[in-house]
């Protein structure tokens, strides 16, 4: 039997890792124990996993976590971009110390265990670790100048998990997620939301706001396709990976015309009517410095999979998480 | 009168600096009144500045140093290579969250300024942000993947300054110095300790150790040019930058057998012949990680300046440190 601690596990990859996990359990693991960590969980949960609510900017917390020495780590928990952007300090204390605590909270360990202690820890980063002026298409060999204080962050937690792995206190990699498209549930404070928005509230025949020009281009992937990158992450052999632990992961690359397109081709104009366009400079000004494509051959040839048309990214959200009509 | 504050300036190039500054003064400023912090000075000193002497990890030290608001910081305290290689925890502490405290103190200055108080810190990084496998030379957009824990904590403190920067918080920039040589004095912990000793302890008449092949080929400027780097950066117009706040410097691409020959031109056959050749599989696993040339296109388009050819850095120690006899 193996363990698994996601942290940042009450939220919406979190959830469907976990449930994925349940279901397909993990190569070369024997079972697997699941614990969930985060600020709070929702009523309906994952049945069949273990739920610990609590904070994990605490630095006590992360020892407190890691105190059954879990065999796979994932690091989902973080402020989303919007908010770090207008809630500097909030920001850098859960998105970049709560990273320091924990690696330091697993050297300590490893330290403990004499060295045999050497989990994987799979991390979450974003393309927002990448800024402006951008090539047609960003390749793996890239700089990393975020121009948002969440891709700042993200992009230091990278070097971090990839020094202590390197020093074998941890075997880790990052996984620069495309912006997770359809997301169920609610808009959040990313201001990516909309990007999410235009499609699921028309596809629940509400309105939802179009913040951006429609010729804007961005980088997706589907919340199942998250839960798979985690998931091959947790097993990958990461000697492949010669040093360089952070990945720019496959997604589809579509402008909001392109996605709107294929809201109708779902859906029919009655849905596409539904949104609303209504210009928001703020959220302008932070999407303008996100990348638009990627050429992430490296994750290809390590075995990551994404979706190639938004089409099937619509029917991912309609298959997995639209809520059925009352019968 | 403008205040400058060098953390590390009782450190070689801290003393260069405040020589040259103390000579030069810098555009646009009336008169410098020049503060040197560090964990110690030589008892020679720079006259003319005052030394503090404290350890900047402390988390009050930096704000206890910013509490008169110095119009320039330079930030060049680290603990280097090797030993951050080796003393894991100091090299973090003393790399990294100095950096962290310095900038949180900053920033509550500034705001206690009302927004007025925007100093310029000039952060003294290095090529070990880089790391293999490397182009043939190095473009200001390759991805910064450090192999070493001092590269990881240069490339987070980068990371941080501009983000702090984008803010408005500081005004920021971060220069990737070359190495460093000829260094006067003695050999210190850095890995590329080697590339000054080869030269410096022949023209003193003393035996140094070559610990690598002299097929290597490394980076390198002079004392005298980092001190122009960082003079340069102080004044430079930040808008220019264009929210990339990090630099790679010009610098001088040569081999150990290319720094031998100029070696024999400048102090002959029997200068040579002090080189001993003793590898060391420590230091070549070090230096073989590191990059090897370099096309600093934006930092030479900014009026940045280095030496063209390894003769010249030569000529730079006889004048600027080479020891004179007693007459």
């Amino acid at each position: 039997m193996s363990r698994v601690l996601i942290i940042g596990g009450g939220g919406m990859v979190g959830q469907k890792l976990a449930a994925r996990l349940l279901h397909d359990g993990l190569p070369g693991h024997n079972g697997l124990e699941i614990t969930l960590f985060d600020m709070g969980f929702s009523p309906a949960g994952v049945a069949g996993t273990t739920q610990i609510i609590g904070n994990i900017s605490e630095p006590s917390t992360s020892a407190k976590l890691i105190a059954e020495r879990p065999d796979v780590i994932f690091h989902l928990a973080a402020i989303v971009s919007g908010e770090a952007e207008t809630n500097f300090e909030k920001g850098w204390q859960i998105n970049m110390m709560s990273m320091w605590h924990l690696l330091e909270a697993l050297r300590h360990e490893h330290g403990l265990s004499g060295g045999s202690y050497t989990p994987r820890v799979v991390f979450t980063s974003s393309i927002a670790v990448f800024g402006g002026p951008f090539p047609d298409k960003i390749n793996d060999e890239f700089l990393s100048a975020p121009q948002t204080s969440y891709g700042a962050q993200k992009a230091i937690c990278e070097l971090m998990l990839s020094d202590f792995s390197r020093k074998g206190f941890v075997d880790g990699l990052s996984l620069r997620l495309p912006t997770i498209c359809v997301r169920p549930g609610k808009p959040n404070l990313a201001a990516s939301s909309f990007f999410s928005g235009i499609i699921r509230e028309p596809l629940n025949g509400q309105q939802a706001i179009l913040p951006v020009p429609d010729t804007v281009r961005h980088w997706h992937a589907s919340p199942r396709a998250a839960a798979g990158f985690l998931c091959h992450a947790a097993t990958l052999d990461t000697a492949l990976l010669k040093g360089r632990r952070a990945l720019n992961l496959p997604g589809l690359s579509c402008t909001v015309a392109e996605q709107i397109e294929a809201l109708r081709g779902a859906a029919g104009q009655k849905a596409v009517d539904l949104i609303v366009a209504k210009p928001d400079p703020a959220i302008m000004a932070i999407v303008s410095g996100w990348p638009r494509d990627f050429d992430p051959k490296r994750a290809i040839d390590l075995g990551f999979k994404a979706e190639t048309r938004f089409d099937e990214i619509i029917e991912t959200y309609i298959k997995d998480d639209l809520p059925k009509p009352a019968t």
